[in-house]
């Protein structure tokens, strides 16, 4: 049974039950149509489970140790770091164009997608990771109060203008790339931890571009299907209505 | 006087009271031995001062609008966040072998760099980046005291298990890559803002491979310069002794 595991080129290593970070990794390999093993998803008789993606974080693989998950191997190479895969698997499949401008452009609008991504994380936990929410929701509803209040009309209005400067459908202008899975997964998490909060944004263009990702022929079947985890508490994004605070 | 500027092909700009995130890039334009223009730095007269950051912030520029300094424009490009720039110039400068498995492997480290570089900074600004440090006060402690007895640990620990695996002097083993360069300013930064944790700290590679990058000709005489500013309690590493703690 290990065979299927060992015959496969492309393994995504990621936590099971959330989507996570790795849900940014998962769109790339759906959007591309790449048929690829969700490693720790696997059964374990099938070469899967939890185990395989500790063993690989305790440095039992060969070539750089990562330092968590998400990773992704193919043809030998291990690569973690979000930004770093889309970049990899986004050059590797054709999701994002093949000259400078839009590598860099695109693996700069990823790390910045990252940066909302932490952001939004540590609302639910601002003190500690290592603590529980419940022993610091008085800090975390402080913080999403700021975040709703500053930060996601800044970045949401960010990438508004980002679109409507490139005058195209897409965040790079007229070509889809990886970057715009990431932003339709960005705005999809902060409308499940913040509804109400997000009701209130003006964004249209990144609205309207989160929709034309959702109704991707690869897309839509692949949020209609098992394989697309809920939303859940143990995930980045966290629908604790204290803080979905509204002004 | 323009045309200083505007003959110079490298050009960085970053607020010019800071080491921040700007320093990375700095270090690896230094190493590379890269005229550039530090542009916020220059004066008014020359093409410079913070006012040229700005238009490019709020969209004055051409090409992809950034969301954050620093960034970078060479040759007509304008590149933002961090990693990326030292991605694209490692690649331009030949700080990063031409290949895919070293290219992927210093962007990833890069990254994980930048996480812990903003989990350092949000030690001192947990709860809001909007507010001030004395009015999250409470919270920064408790985040420093887990910074410090969990992370630090733990983010030093995997650095240090990456160089020994590697078997040479650098991250990625006998090459040295633009990546070192980020580690020895992270080592640099955490020693600024935590000296007593740091002091009980035991990564021997780390801290040797920070010495190494120290004493390289280009990096030791900008070192010496007065093109390194000093740390400051404007930048992410502060050193605020109540932050400082020790287990």
């Amino acid at each position: 049974m290990d065979t299927t595991v060992e015959t496969e080129s492309v393994r995504l290593y990621y936590w099971p039950h959330i989507q996570g970070r790795g849900e940014f990794v998962r769109l790339v390999l759906e959007e591309a149509g790449v048929p690829y093993l969700d490693v720790a998803r696997l059964p374990k008789a099938a070469g899967g489970g939890v185990a395989r993606l500790v063993e690989l974080r305790r440095g039992e693989g060969k070539g750089l140790l990562p330092y968590a998950p998400p990773f992704v191997k193919v043809g030998g190479l291990l690569v973690a770091q979000t930004a770093a895969i889309c970049d990899f698997l986004g050059r590797r499949y054709g999701l994002v164009a093949d000259d400078e401008a839009a590598r860099a452009g695109a693996l700069q609008l990823q790390m910045t997608i990252a940066d909302v991504v932490a952001e939004a994380h540590d609302t639910h936990h601002p003190v500690s990771t290592s603590a529980y929410y419940e022993d610091q929701k008085d800090a975390a509803i402080e913080a999403a109060k700021a975040f709703v209040a500053h930060r996601l009309p800044q970045w949401l209005g960010y990438f508004e203008k980002v679109v409507e400067r490139g005058g195209g459908d897409w965040l790079l202008g007229a070509q889809m790339s990886y970057v715009d899975l990431g932003l339709f997964q960005l705005v999809a998490g902060l409308r499940y931890a913040f509804p109400s909060a997000m009701e209130q944004q003006s964004a249209p263009r990144v609205f309207a571009l989160a929709d034309r990702v959702a109704e991707r022929e690869q897309i839509a079947a692949y949020l209609r299907s098992e394989r697309r985890i809920p939303f859940n508490e143990d995930g980045i994004f966290r629908a604790y209505p204290d803080l979905d605070v509204t002004g």
